[in-house]
């Protein structure tokens, strides 16, 4: 389904769903979520809430914003109604032409089908599974591809396919493409870099643009590059943090999702910084993940506006 | 004006301002804020960005939240419209019969003309005048009155007069008596307790409900009434914190609006523990007070809903 | 050996170490952690250092704290020294005797043998686990035990032992009779309730009192007992926390060793709260578990010195 | 007094105190911090704390740390002597011969005397007036100096003097002598930059080595140079910063002391960055200013120790 008249600036995948199988007349209401940004004018609200009402909507969250700087507009508003996924985008479809309007529609809490990249570090993923698993963070973690092997025994203990794509100076092209081929295979709509220690290509950024999340082990700008913890503890910063980000072309330039940071004092040693940095990465990375998925994270130009 | 079919349920006042003075038959736009509550049903966003628009109202932020278990709706709008004051009240009030509705107008950014009351410490105090004068925190603080006579230089160095009501056992009513003429004669809407030591009647809460925020040093529920400090030492606590929350006639009971804490470790003496809580309690206070004088806090039942 | 005069007040468990085996007379130097607490008077510091001098030691961290309220001195020492075991043991037994103090002797990262016990939540287990194989948590989870089955797979994943103890109300002693048989079978120093959801008899408690570690899921002494989070929710409170702490036989009012809050809004149902809640209370049980296991926690009276 | 055999590298002054002055053979006992930092080797506590003792004293609060990274030691020490500056003074001479030892002794909270400059953002300046009158901040405000009169009624209020010294490009020069001569005038031993908007000559920044503190509005290393909020907001960061570090001859690049951060949203324009990082920087400064004084504090090398 065409979900938006500016494809390339829609951050969220639209998908058939069970729930929308069904064609009968006695639908029971679902639980969606639309995101939309659009340039910004009078007139905005009310149109939506009025498509809305007519699809016998009730609206149960809502959150706007429009940005004085750039002149958008941005609105996220989980509604029930029993009017089917067809009629819905039908509807937004039409309104978005006439307010120049990119939008998504997802059903409160489906799983986001996500492919997981790591090297060696186990912090990151050991949290992603684990949250996946019991706190109902709405991502289904349809692979998990690794440059090395260390993690495939975590992978498969929580029932999840290990995929080991190796990558060397001279086989970073082919890598590449065996990535590109999982995430159309296993129709991929999230891929998350999990301490994931290879730079991407401009290109595999562009195909994936919007859909990449990195996380970075450093408050960025600070810090950017390789062994940030040593150039923090070079420094001699008084809190280490993490940045998660899209990730673009840019190396650690991209639209920034979240950021943390944690107290340290002159008596840790570079590795400690390293240790409880993990702590930081994991928890950072959790949010912006579950913002995404959640379809609270919106781009406004090269930032974000998260609607938590 | 009456604001609301359930006056005893509105948090704010409404006011005429300057902006509202003309007639003009071609007003330039006004930027209102508009909070309401009501019981939840299906179309309230819908009919309310309805009668804005039809007011020729752009909304510019706006927040929503249903709760689950009160079956309650809330909701803040800022909207730009060259709407009269005496139109969309009129509109509102229409409204308002229909879905049983609390609701409040004021202009984006008019100061609330507020009473600030004061025994001897000085750090709240000082901060509240300080953000008034210098962060356009938007209030007008028309008075401060105190039961010592220690903080009037600080208050006239700001260009503010000080009342001075002493209060003793035996003159406990005079003195709230006192409290209250000022509040009528100086048209108060919102009373702050700056560390003002003294409990107030059972009956000035009811009069002022909703409209008085004080700041207690414990984080709450811990450590309810005399001397928290002393026994937050005495417990080992880790982190010591203060709450901000409206006065009811349970003491330190009423609806919480902010809360914040600071990390403590065990050789703090009780006496430090009180010099750092003061920046906890002036920085809890002034959130507070920031909050409500915005329009962002909103009753459910003992409960607060915040919409920063 | 009897490290104290007052072995009821020791802390932590001495033990002979392979490094410990050799009687050599040209030692390598071994790393070694002395914590100490006895009441205040001059002269102690002094003692001290001249002890570990004239054995040959290099103090490579140190701090002491002297309460003015309990007019008790408390001491942690890192010091490089080759002398053995034995003689160290024996110089601080004659000082000991000197200043009536309380002390423990331990080699620095020794892995202290710790036992998990849990009921079905698996956050605070997953995290121990994987803390202790990753980041050199200082201890060895010398097994888990369970009152339920669930966390089985998870612990043998990890490559340990699972004790399956189930507890009725009419099996409870014997229960606490197979805990107990565990703790002497395997040598377990420290015992770790990880959301285990039994309360302990005050026998076993005193049994082991100044080994066992709880995480309680509020901040205490805020909403003490069943349902904390049900409790902070219906309060309207706006940061939620955790607590970890000795246990005594007064339930949820043992000594506090670390406590720490995440920020809540109105918007979250209390099932958000419990799950937000999990990252508080794994990441307050794992520092409240490594300071113990690195000495650096002492009582004092029923509260605790912390030195990190 | 020649506290030291590297004057360079002391950081704090000593000065005659008036518990100083008394001959008498019976003195009673004075409280004293000392500081000292040294190449690390074995036996280095033990001396000092052989001396201490060797003076009667009792040591009441002590802190050491050895850095392996610069195989540098540090320590702090509180101790309660009776023994005379003088006789302290001498002893100490002779041990940091031995041991090539920078040092510094002081009576603990004596008032640290300090000179404020500032131009017209006036939060600091009252933050550190109110502190040092209300809670014992141990600094003696000997003088306040701005480039603008914006703050000299503030200064008034609070009994203390202004100077104002314009600075223009072609007088820069001039206004830098005339602040030597205050600080050699009023024998000011800490220079505060309370957003003093005026970068210092090289030869100021040598001349005061070690007791000038600036406030810098953004976490470092990131947004150095001006405008930091203006970065922060383009860059779409979620956390502002502030950052207090000695100046040195490399803009933004001294010792940083302290930082600390405040989390912010997308809606949030510059000028509300502006309100809210003023929050942060007075924090942030007044712990830096308080942990200077309180001798707490040590170089090591462009980093910094601190013993809190």
């Amino acid at each position: 389904m065409a979900a938006s008249p500016h494809p390339r600036r829609t951050n969220y995948s639209e998908r058939v769903t069970t729930s929308d199988a069904s064609a009968s007349p006695e639908r029971s209401p679902e639980h969606w979520v639309l995101s939309l940004s659009c340039p910004d004018r009078p007139g905005i609200v009310h149109a939506v809430a009025g498509l809305l009402a007519e699809h016998g909507g009730n609206i149960t969250e809502s959150q706007q914003f429009g940005d004085p700087d750039t002149h958008l507009f941005f609105m996220r508003v989980q509604v029930e109604s029993a009017a089917s996924r067809a009629d819905l985008g039908a509807a937004l479809t039409a309104l978005a032409a006439d307010f120049d309007m990119t939008w998504s529609l997802d059903v409160v809490g489906r799983p986001v089908r996500t492919l997981i990249l790591v090297s060696t570090a186990a912090h990151c993923l050991n949290d992603l599974l684990f949250r996946q698993r019991s706190e109902n963070l709405p991502i289904d973690i349809v692979a998990v591809a690794g440059n090395h092997r260390d993690l495939e025994p975590l992978t498969e203990f929580y029932g999840k396919t290990f995929h080991h794509i190796p990558v060397t100076k001279d086989t970073k092209a082919e890598a590449e493409a065996a990535l590109l081929a999982l995430v159309r295979e296993l129709d991929v709509e999230l891929v998350v870099l999990a301490r994931y220690m290879q730079v991407l290509s401009d290109d595999l950024c562009r195909e994936l643009e919007g859909k990449i999340i990195n996380i970075h082990h450093s408050f960025l700008p600070s810090f950017k590059g390789a062994k940030p913890y040593h150039q923090a503890h070079d420094r001699g910063v008084k809190l280490i943090g993490a940045t998660s980000h899209y990730v673009t072309g840019d190396l650690d330039e991209g639209p920034i999702i979240e950021q943390d940071v944690e107290r340290v004092d002159h008596s840790r040693h570079v590795n400690e910084l390293v240790a409880q940095g993990q702590d930081v990465e994991r928890r950072v990375l959790a949010r912006a993940v579950r913002w995404h998925a959640e379809h609270r994270v919106l781009l406004n130009g090269h930032r974000t506006v998260i609607f938590r």
